[in-house]
């Protein structure tokens, strides 16, 4: 167990999500796989914990944290396309959850920001790509990597979609995957959950 | 104290710097001034840590955390200027260290990375600007609004320069001040310190 002393009236980052990965939480896990880099040890049920307790790390196998941030690439008329098209998690009919940690390559992090905005979306089309699966695939991105403790991914991204979207779900990845941009990426690993409530129980 | 409960082996993040305002500590406070917002606690000396340790905190007044990152503005043109014209700190001569704590606003952060950058170097210039001080001013920027805790400022900026630059810093700081940038700041701090070697014993 880590503990980092910080000082006293320091409240949480109210941006910070822990994604704490064992027996407990309302997302069944159904399937894993380790697409580049190290695996994460097999977990049953997930739970998603806004700031970090310690109640969350008491029966977890692994605690994966980030916070949500300002946007790094988007330009404005960019992100009136998404403000409008997306939808929010939680949806009653979004029954698959996926949970989607990477980290890229130090040459990523060494690039200049006029290059890195080069190679996600004129070459790779990020963002554009990503509008196409709008509002269907819903997703909240979180930044892991200048929290205070360093974490093992870089990017942890999680889907919400109701299962009829799976295909289409599966083809943004392949596309991303396919991109420039995945060129950087030296981790990733892919998990799948089933919301409870739509689980049967055993 | 606040105790963050993160997990087993996750290390400090080898870009996070402390500063720890107390009563020891090599850099003797000199003056210090709050130009936006609320003040910090006064205080007699400043170490700066990599990492946070319990000794940090034990004989602190204040601690401001934050990591080094990513650039998130600079071109490749502008970074090769930078790297070429940079001085590194811990210089022999550089007996003047000023520690600049800032806060942007929620409006600030709610912009797209082309309207930041516009407003940061097409209207403010403050890469080009700073440029004009180099080598004599060296600085480390360091980032806090994504730490796990919430911390106190966005921005923690430290330089160090011989005192004979010391009316170059201050126009350094009067032009970006003054620059249409500081309209999305509203905390700063000004903290002054001499280095230990170059202070007489009392």
């Amino acid at each position: 167990m880590t503990v980092d002393f910080v000082g006293p009236r320091m409240p949480p980052n109210p941006r910070l999500f822990s994604f704490a990965g064992g027996v407990t939480g309302p997302w069944k896990s159904v399937r894993s796989r380790t697409l580049l880099g190290e695996s994460l040890p097999a977990i049953k049920r997930l739970s998603i914990v806004s700031g970090t307790t310690v109640h969350v790390v008491n029966d977890a196998q692994w605690v994966l944290r980030g916070v949500t941030s300002n946007s790094r690439y988007t330009t404005r008329s960019e992100k009136q396309e998404l403000q409008s098209k997306q939808a929010p998690l939680d949806r009653a009919e979004a029954d698959c959850g996926v949970l989607i940690p990477i980290r890229k390559t130090s040459t990523w992090w060494d690039l200049t920001q006029d290059e890195r905005r080069h190679i996600f979306e004129a070459q790779s089309h990020h963002t554009s790509v990503g509008l196409e699966y709008l509002p269907a695939i819903a997703r909240r991105l979180h930044h892991c990597r200048d929290l205070s403790l360093e974490e093992p991914f870089d990017f942890l991204t999680w889907f919400e979609f109701d299962r009829s979207h799976t295909k289409a779900f599966e083809q943004l990845l392949i596309r991303l995957r396919n991109s420039p941009e995945w060129a950087y990426v030296d981790r990733e690993v892919e998990l799948w959950f089933d919301r409870e409530s739509r689980v049967e129980m055993s």
